[in-house]
């Protein structure tokens, strides 16, 4: 059984404030994430969810420095506006060009990228699986695609193939994955010890058939499958990998460990991940399977 | 006893967001308070408090518009930067130039000032103090002291004397009382019903006696007398004042009362004034009495 988490300060003028920008944000889990963190670890820190329109992410990133938040979390369509406006980068935001994390240094706000580290551990910590030496598949190309073909890059996998359909941006992810980077098709998969969907295609978890990324036909035993997508916990993709004997990996874990590294970017702490864990899983199952969230 | 507050949802991306700006700020009770109405009224709205540099009023008034927050309250030193900054200003903040509380309206940010209201609220609601037809002494004419100069005029009060070391000041507190309001000096204290004290003089709850702002063998019975300090809860301004047989009240009403109008103005309901005064006597009550608050 979990434990009660220690008590948590109540809320005052000495409460430090971090927030996600981003637009829809409603939904946001990140709300959920962090406070779960901040109330495990009993830090007076509390983090809320601001609607920022498309085009004002520059400012939002002025509104941090003016009101002094102690952290920001940037989701789409800021990620690249909040890149331009931080007043540095770290090497993987730089790489990516995409900031999802803003941490003060000093006087300075700057930039990470923690989607790629997130993914790393969710594999590694959580669920023991190996990426240094393995062919990895990579599906899609978009924002979380390049994080991801960064990161399998970094740790060392020993291929990082991106099959995706425009051309320009699968050799531009394949290049951020370095020497094992390159662009290749659906045959690649059925020679791949992992496969990474970081498409949105194979999210339905139920009633009709939804369009599937790839040909189940391509996944066997001893290859790992991961969808990026974290609602449904079990989309069509990973049902038609197990059903093929492959082992299935949602991105819930991804959601936790990226979040887990903001917090200790803002606190200087390690994260609790199983509170957030809990605490993100008892929200999923309240919401159903359609509702949207980021 | 108080009732426990009823159930409040959960921290979340839907939380909507109210703060207040100035600096020195992270003494402020204004989380407290605005933090137990939320409670007391099981809305999902959370109030923080963000320092903000001298000079930066107006960025933190652009910030609110770019994150979408619920509302703001102004401390020193923004109340002025504030009413210029915001897109249209209420009847008393154009008065008084000064802006304490910022609310939506549409796309629009409107300013408004609540401490005159509130010290007014706090007299004839919570003491049941009569101020149509009185006369009035009013210590001071600095922000709180031509808050209260307005405040008394429109309330009715026969004559609204100003006394003030400087006269400029003093003549423009007069001016906003409207027709009772006037210059006047220490002798007028003897004919007043009601004397407010909005100096910061007499503060002293023990120890070395403090400098009186006024000689307490003006004071005697069926006069009130009020202090805008709250903390100490007995300065020994209201120590004299209470030895002489006058009735004392100190400004621990204005604060709640100038919350309570914010909060109304914020969600449109009428704030839980019991459970609001309720929060601050218990923070107070741990606090030093030599703690600075605002």
């Amino acid at each position: 059984m979990p434990q009660p988490p220690p008590a948590r300060p109540p809320l005052s003028a000495a409460t430090q404030v971090a927030a996600v920008i981003g637009t829809p944000v409603r939904h946001s889990l990140s709300p959920t994430l962090l406070n779960a963190a901040f109330a495990a670890e009993a830090l007076d820190w509390v983090y809320a969810a601001f609607e920022v329109p498309d085009g004002r992410g520059a400012d939002a990133i002025e509104a941090m420095r003016v009101l002094g938040l102690g952290g920001l979390s940037v989701t789409m369509p800021h990620k690249g506006a909040a890149h331009d406006a931080v007043d540095a980068r770290t090497d993987v935001a730089a790489a990516l060009g995409a900031v999802n994390c803003v941490f003060r240094d000093g006087d300075r706000l700057v930039g990470d990228n923690t989607d790629g580290p997130g993914f790393v551990d969710a594999l590694v910590r959580d669920e023991g699986v190996a990426i240094s030496g393995r062919r990895c598949v990579l599906l899609g190309a978009g924002g979380a695609g390049r994080a991801v073909a960064r990161a399998l890059g970094v740790a060392g996998a020993a291929e990082v193939v991106v099959v995706n359909r425009s051309p320009g941006p699968a050799a531009r992810a394949a290049a951020l994955a370095g020497s094992g980077g390159r662009v290749g098709g659906p045959g690649d998969v059925r020679a791949a010890d992992l496969v990474v969907n970081a498409t949105p295609l194979g999210m339905g978890g139920g009633g009709r058939a939804p369009a599937l990324p790839l040909d189940p036909a391509l996944l066997g035993p001893d290859q790992v499958v991961v969808d990026l997508v974290y609602h449904p916990a079990e989309t069509a993709l990973l049902r038609a990998a197990r059903s093929r004997g492959a082992t299935g990996v949602n991105g819930l874990g991804m959601l936790v460990h990226q979040a887990a590294h903001a917090f200790t970017r803002w606190t200087g702490r390690a994260a609790p991940i199983g509170a957030m864990a809990a605490a993100v899983a008892t929200e999923l199952a309240g919401r159903a399977p359609s509702d949207g969230d980021s």
